[in-house]
């Protein structure tokens, strides 16, 4: 079979993106179990916990689902330069009352070794951000049975993809939450809106492609297929699922989000991200492009977004969130999945009636 | 009748965006006759001109047009920031053995003369961008029994435009080639892309959407269609026709552009603008936020722009162009509209196909 079979094959070609800090197993298992595909945000596991991770998946669905990973750069930066980065968060720690971390010994996990640990625990897809896989490191994926699936923002990083044998591309749209999945050009080069984005990868690729950004309801999910997606991936439309594990602070964030709230900022992480502006983003945004690249200012800031979910905080959290999130609606995710389909076919409906009904010349 | 209505009567709901040097009446007779809403640029054309302009395609046709106007802020700068504005430019001048411009005595048509005589020649629609009218200058189009269509970048101001009573609203998604229409805040924050524009602009007000950004065939226009827009507005896909006065090193800029080849600049009028990344935007890249703002460095590099056109010389000239440029074909216009509309419908049978046969739970 092929991942264009398999996303046809669907019965909602809807696929849960994978969104770390908002969507753990439940979610993914709850989109699958509905007909679209989850995706399990496995990031941040280390390589010990990936294998039982999908395993327990495996367990309990035989619907296909996917894992992701952030293929995060090895970092060893100067101890200066880590204590310039703290030093310059220290009010920020200071304000939430929460202790300066040390310097950690470790910035992100060991991509190898999870990539490893997935290639044995062969899961149905696997999808990959910031980087790019090698050739070799695709066969074995696929040895394993797993459909390998490279995030794209740009047609040049789909055709790198296509060229070292990725099964399908996920098409990152300027309007997508989160981070930013850029790997060849620098950010500013790399920012291209889902319609024009998914209409020339799509005339410049052979491969399925998944459309990202955006997508809030079934018009969205409509419109994406008429495009010539194969599906349509959606995060932020689940940010108030019940399944998901978006924190309070977060969570309240997105259901009151005025007009046009989102931004990009690179503060949080050293990499761009669009999220809910909020004071960290307003007020770091003179030095963000000083802060250390990814995932070294990520990993210093953790506790700092820890100890201000837990107070409840949005001012001094990352709140990641696309484009269109006021369309965002609460509930069980089987539930939204069944009335964006329903709303999808209605669209198809009455787009079939409009194109019918003209066109004589 | 409504616009609305107009909109849905139109044989073909396709809109020919007004582009300021590559589109004349020509390629809005065209898209009129071929059954869509021809949009004509009259914004560089004086008060005195416009009448008959819109008088000379009213004689020739019964189909609905629009007209386009660039609501440009009064400018009077010191002649201090003009002379370095120009010193700025003369080593571009040089290099294309063109002379220096005099300082201007006028950077852009008056706004409100060209308004007076739009609302005398009362076209079927006229379309505005950079600015907003007043509910009083919305009022005496109605008079005029002119439709009223409002730029918005962002959902504050689909907002705004609706509450000066426009009857419509072009949603210019990021994607769009050209230059942005932003008014109420800054570039930065005005920029979102087609796909969420769209959504969130009709939950937000109850007027009719035109989308407009990266839609160059006809699953763009069943796309959009699908997102809820009542008609979708092409520019950057007339580039090439037959009908469009684009330049000829423009032309071939667009026709061999490569993957993901536009970026925004304000290096040429002082205001963001999308086009095909070529020598003078890099260069002026690190000093554009210093020259002086739409109208004043718009006129300015008017002649240097002439010139490079006239030398046939692509890296000195405004090249504008949306994101999916590289779809652009060329054709008579009426031909390309009926590939698009097949396009379209072809594209709505297919989504109806795949949406009947599933969602199975």
């Amino acid at each position: 079979m092929s991942l264009a079979a398999l996303l046809d094959s669907l019965p909602v070609p809807i696929i849960q993106a994978p969104m770390v800090g908002a969507s753990l197993d439940a979610l993914t298992l709850a989109v699958s179990r509905a007909g679209g595909l989850g995706t399990y945000a496995i990031a941040t596991l280390s390589p010990a916990e990936i294998g039982p991770a999908i395993a327990a998946v495996k367990a309990v669905t035989t619907a296909p689902f996917g894992v992701n990973l952030l293929m995060a750069p090895k970092a060893e930066p100067d101890a200066a330069v880590v204590d310039a980065a703290l030093a310059r968060l220290a009010p920020w720690y200071a304000a939430l009352g929460a202790p300066l971390p040390a310097a950690p010994n470790q910035f992100a996990q060991d991509f190898d070794a999870q990539l490893a640990a997935v290639v044995e625990a062969a899961p149905p897809m696997a999808s990959f951000t910031f980087s790019i896989l090698t050739p070799a490191q695709v066969d074995a994926l696929h040895a394993a049975g797993t459909f390998v699936v490279g995030t794209a923002t740009t047609v040049a990083e789909a055709r790198a993809w296509a060229a070292v044998g990725a099964d399908g591309i996920c098409a990152q749209g300027f309007e997508a939450g989160g981070h930013r999945g850029h790997f060849l050009a620098e950010t500013e080069a790399s920012l291209v809106g889902t319609m024009a984005l998914v209409a020339t990868i799509r005339a410049a690729v052979e491969l399925p492609v998944i459309a990202a950004g955006g997508i809030m309801d079934g018009r969205g999910v409509a419109a994406a297929l008429a495009l010539g997606a194969s599906a349509a991936q959606m995060g932020t439309a689940f940010l108030l699922a019940d399944e998901a594990v978006t924190s309070k602070p977060w969570r309240r964030a997105a259901e009151t989000a005025g007009d046009d709230p989102t931004r990009l900022t690179r503060a949080f992480t050293g990499r761009h991200a669009r999220g809910l502006e909020n004071r960290f983003m307003r007020e770091m945004k003179g030095v963000q492009d000083e802060v250390p690249a990814y995932p070294v200012q990520n990993r210093l800031t953790q506790p700092l977004r820890a100890a201000a979910a837990a107070a409840e905080d949005p001012e001094m959290l990352s709140l990641w969130a696309g484009q269109a999130v006021s369309l965002a609606r609460p509930g069980a995710a089987g539930g939204l999945m069944r009335r964006w389909w329903a709303e999808a076919q209605q669209a198809a409906a009455d787009l079939s009636a409009r194109t019918a009904g003209r066109g004589r010349y």
